[in-house]
């Protein structure tokens, strides 16, 4: 299923090593200005080998928009965006055709297809995340009116906090052939209370389905998350006051309904799958074999993961929405 | 939205207080034998009033199939359920009409709709899963002819395992008037490889949906969750050796598709709201008020939700399963 | 597929000789005055039995509302609608159980489910569309603000037309033991321009499925329909004045999308499939046999499919209504 | 809503003068062969200009796949084809950029969405067509292993029939600045029974509701059609007998499922709005105006119509193959 959202829906298509990447909008409002440059930038932040400790794969990543806006404004018809793969080089992965990469999909896309395209993955890339940002950007170019701001950060890496630290495990774990994990947190601000479509599209409902379809990502949190698994009652739920709330453990989300103070997610990014040291796997043929992955490839996930999470986010609250707006219009 | 799953859609209705809750299947495969008799043991081990720790609200909770069989057999036509409320004492909520309790959906479901249904909660009360439970069993029921095994149990409550020190930590939350939360987890065991629709309906992606849906969960995480953050890639992969895999950290998931392997998951489950210790909070009209809640609530919720949970996760895996039937009869 | 619509979702359940027909609708809007009085009249006048030339199955279809109001308005919580059957007789089928019914699902049903309720034809039995009338009166209601109004009508019997010559087609086919068909027309007045979701849900698109979803229904079309076929451009566009049109063969409709002028649809209805003229067929062993169908069967299925087919213009209209307030609210 | 279908989505974008028009196909089964050869002489067919009965619009229409396909066969990733739009000549509409053309969709796009792209229709433009044809080519590619065959035909144009009839009708409205309106039927054989899903995706209204979704059909019918309408019970109905029926009155689908004889559907076609002739419109001040629309524009649109209803049916039919496939893998 490559569609995400029932009124803001955003249907994503491209490989690893296939022609192009891109996205379709359909049910974007009329009316709202947008042109390529309101979705470069966030393509630019998602881009790989703009810093020494992340991979090394050089895409020039230009947004072209086919369709869906007429004089620089969106009509309401559905809007394409393409990015054409430039730097592929498929040929790195010829020694990987025939073998499974630990931690990787390879076994387990082969077992629902019948077949898999070994070329960085295929469809199960994270260069599929390159048509999600791009969505995102245009959900938040339509949440802006709102002044709903996104904000992402990275939590920790490998259980440890604060920027050098961080940079720290990362070099050791490039430098050992390894990997790490980490967690990161989005936080929403400004959102108006009442999103979210009970039960079953609750908001944190749709927001956790959002974060764990990124590839990397093993768990996903609202507010206190797990944390509230710890708490009295008295502690965790949190006092109503005159204009609000006093304390947001709740992360913004109520009954599976915003209450108008920031929503916090959290999400936990597996370490990357591939790695220099050496692993057990099979090939397809069943025999067991060992291999090591080299090449261009992040020692950690987490920090190229932020703006695809924002971006889920963005798409997760301009669906929620529009479905609000038909209420509001009734009254 | 009250429908859930795209093959095996499961439409649950019904409130705290209203006339009866229930649901309708609709895609339930023809020629599954099904009776009353395989889905009353599922609400039984949902009721509440079975031990002295849990609420005392007492509901016979008896199941009616009123649509969708023939001769003891699904006939692939819509399958309604009900279960009427006998046990309901709206009166309980009378002094509660004009405040929001914290911790409650009573604030946002009010900014929401624009009204709300006090008397417990209305739709956001935990008595809509019962629908969910019966629904959940209809999917168990389904599944059984795969092998497909599930098993819910409680990690932890309050920080402490093992049940006599779970169960001294819910009678001192209940003699201080005061609730704690859990970590529950969910096994599937005997899954298929291949079961997950990428991207955005990955398995984790639709279990993460799942089981946040659930009122009270602040969390989810499969396999290792939010401990993948803090382990290597050498650590975190699981070797693939000849018939499988050698651990399962993954937790049965990988690329967002089943391997085979126990699916596992977990999920948190905030405190109870509703407690006797005094909370600030507001009325209708704004106004600062202090609330003491008395009344039949659990002061631990998170074993009630372990039967839902199980359910939820045998709505995906049946869903998920009629999904990969699509391909396999291409076979 | 036993859901409709995207916004105001009405999913339907029961068979003819089952325990009860029903309906679920989720997404009817909150604060919309709802009682069985509301819905009521919208079944009386679907039942079987009133009129000497409509067959004599006696039911009281008495509705039941389970949930989804509170003090007798809408919540937004999903809205179960049950019907009990009561005078069934299964029976009546018993010597059909063995035989595929021609005109009628039997043989079709057999070959997808691979079984069948014998019993007046199971989920395929016209009995279905009671649910759909309730639904239906549902969304008449939440229109009413609108200024909306829905009108159908018998527009000829068998070829002809006049309340007296289309009555005594009626009376002769019954005496024959045959049965004749009919055209019938439904007619939306007061919609605002705007309605309709291109280019796959555009109105008449959504219209026309509606009303083909109908049992006996072999034809749709919208103002000129299928006499557009044979007019000129010059003759089939309707002049544009100032304040709206000079004339609407477009029925309402341009571009698949409402104009503001009435909404004029016409549906073809086949003769009843149950005769008591002999006919041949095959048992469910594959070997010819002639029967011939006694019982209480319409001579003439039109008239009764009238208010069903105002039920699904008005299921299809506040859906479009719903949708086209997520841009409303944009103003 | 731009996606058409449940388990064969198709998804389509682009405008009569924007950049590109285009599809993402997303649940096309694995492993089926697939090139752009496969597609292109479906564009071919469609495409204008090719008699000197049709528009002029000069248009090379050659797609390419983006991805979804590895080694030439479908992978079950997301297939997007692409078609850039070369001979636009925007410039032409500018004489109508402040007036509502009559028959077209001009006037009610505008009340739906606020603004309107006056280049041709925008949206509205039958070019849109071209990405359901080449989706529709590849639901062709798919139900050829199956043995189903689609064929569409010209059954008559402006009341008469026969190719030099027909012609001259279209030649002598074109001469006198007008256009004429026509009905084309389109066969399915060898298509399996117990295809379509019941009861609101009964295969008789999933046809109904795409081929009524084209631009300029206003009805639609199955078999006899509207004909039934004036038939006996004894004369619609066919009987069934030893491997089949005697007789197709049914157009292929009883109940709302496939029978497995001839799929037959017609469809009315209105005359193509833009004509030489005066007419009577407004602009977008209210203002009454007369215009002729002068340029390249068909005098009959229903040849052109032809390709596009066979894939639209093409489309539902490969659905509705995989819809059965689910059950078909369970026995």
């Amino acid at each position: 299923m490559n569609t995400f959202g029932r009124n803001f829906r955003c249907t994503t298509f491209g490989e690893s090593h296939g022609k192009a990447v891109g996205a379709v909008i359909d049910g974007c409002p009329p009316k709202i200005s947008l042109t390529e440059a309101d979705i470069q930038p966030y393509l630019d932040r998602r881009r790989p080998g703009k810093s020494p400790l992340e991979s090394g794969r050089q895409e020039p990543d230009q947004v072209e928009i086919l369709s869906g806006t007429f004089e620089g404004r969106t009509t309401g018809a559905p809007i394409a965006l393409i990015v054409r793969n430039r730097d592929h080089r498929p040929g790195d992965y010829d020694a990987l055709r025939d073998v499974f990469r630990p931690g990787h999909a390879d076994y387990t896309w082969q077992a629902k297809y019948g077949l898999r395209d070994h070329r960085g993955g295929g469809r199960s890339s994270g260069r599929e995340t390159l048509a999600r940002v791009a969505a995102g950007a245009v959900a938040v170019r339509c949440l802006e009116p709102y002044g709903v701001a996104i904000r992402g950060r990275i939590v920790e890496i490998h259980g440890v906090t604060g920027p050098e630290a961080m940079e720290a495990e990362i070099r050791a774990a490039r430098d050992a052939g390894d990997s790490v994990g980490g967690i990161i947190e989005v936080t929403a601000a400004g959102c108006p209370a009442g999103l979210g479509d009970p039960v079953f599209l609750k908001l944190d409902a749709a927001i956790a389905g959002a974060m764990m379809s990124i590839g990397a990502v093993k768990g996903v949190e609202i507010g206190e998350g797990f944390g509230a698994a710890r708490l009295l009652g008295s502690e965790m739920n949190d006092p109503i006051i005159a204009g609000g709330f006093a304390g947001n453990r709740a992360g913004g989300i109520l009954g599976g309904i915003s209450t108008g103070q920031d929503i916090i997610v959290r999400a936990a990014v597996k370490p990357t799958p591939s790695i220099r040291r050496v692993q057990r796997t099979v090939d397809i043929a069943g025999k067991e074999r060992e291999i090591s992955i080299e090449g261009r490839h992040d020692p950690c996930i987490a920090p190229r993961i932020v703006p695809v999470a924002e971006c889920m986010l963005a798409l997760v609250l301009i669906d929620a929405m529009l479905e609000q707006a038909k209420y509001r219009g009734e009254e």
